[in-house]
């Protein structure tokens, strides 16, 4: 049988809404909203001025909620492609248990086989990769690479890259 | 500027002398010492019938020795090759920040960006593996792969790949 085309899945701004988590602890710490218009097209740490003290946050990541449609398009793109899920991890260590926990607690159909915890994704390769950032899309070196967008690419030409507003349109892509 | 050739850096059993963690809980535990000769040849988990357990103890990996020579030739290699340590350790969750913590312990050198913690290794690619386990290095895709001789592969010939005896061997392939 022919080995099925693998596919690196990213966790933040992919699988988990942490723009929601932000925006929700800025306003716990501030008592102030962050209006949607201005996260567009600014990078992360220019939207969000806490975002090293949030990120840093126990509980952060296993809090985190889901971004809709993925648990059952990954569900089901798991039957059908070599998945793993790639995140850089390493420079937040005490994000390691919550992430790997916070899996286990929304994609119990992942195992520990498909999970890696990395600083860089440069030597990460599979044939597909799902990612919101720029930065590990462009060294990637697979077939097909998709961005999935949120606020801080929103306004981005997206390239050699084929942009998803969401899960749905993954499965539009993948598994139709 | 040429990319200088990437290598994959197994820590069980090449950085980490986890055979000698083994032993001293086994004989911290029942009183008794197991044999040198009785570990050679056979799997780690025969050798060490309490590996579950001890695997999974807190401090396992936090307080394991380091390999004879290990840091000065790493120490060396990370100035001539793009290095990264890639460990199977998801299937002990609560090893990760412990191994986080161990590489800053004794290998302060080694930034985060160069840390991969991972299930399965098969979609890591680098130029080079070190590694004490046929299962890793067989699917291998690089060019040149290095078995680490430990008691449980001591015996096998190592095939395709490289036997090394201790990180000095690896100093005369790879530094000289």
């Amino acid at each position: 049988m022919a080995r099925q085309a693998s596919i690196a899945v990213d966790m933040d701004g992919v699988l988990a809404d942490v723009y929601a988590q932000f925006q929700k602890m800025h306003l716990e710490e501030t008592g102030e909203s962050i209006p949607e218009e201005s996260m567009v097209g600014v990078p992360e740490h220019v939207a969000f001025p806490l975002i090293e003290k949030h990120v840093r946050t126990a509980g952060f990541f296993r809090t985190a909620s889901v971004m809709p449609a993925a648990v059952s398009v990954l569900k089901e793109l798991n039957q059908n492609y070599e998945v793993y899920i790639v995140s850089a991890a390493m420079e937040y260590p005490n994000s390691l248990i919550e992430k790997y926990e916070w899996l286990g607690m929304h994609f119990p159909f992942i195992t520990w086989k498909q999970i890696i915890l990395c600083g860089s994704k440069y030597p990460i390769h599979t044939d597909i990769m799902i990612d919101d950032h720029f930065k590990n899309l462009d060294v990637f070196q697979g077939k097909r690479s998709f961005l999935y967008t949120q606020p801080h690419n929103k306004l981005a030409d997206p390239g050699k890259h084929f942009r998803v507003n969401g899960w749905e349109d993954l499965a539009q892509f993948l598994l139709t």
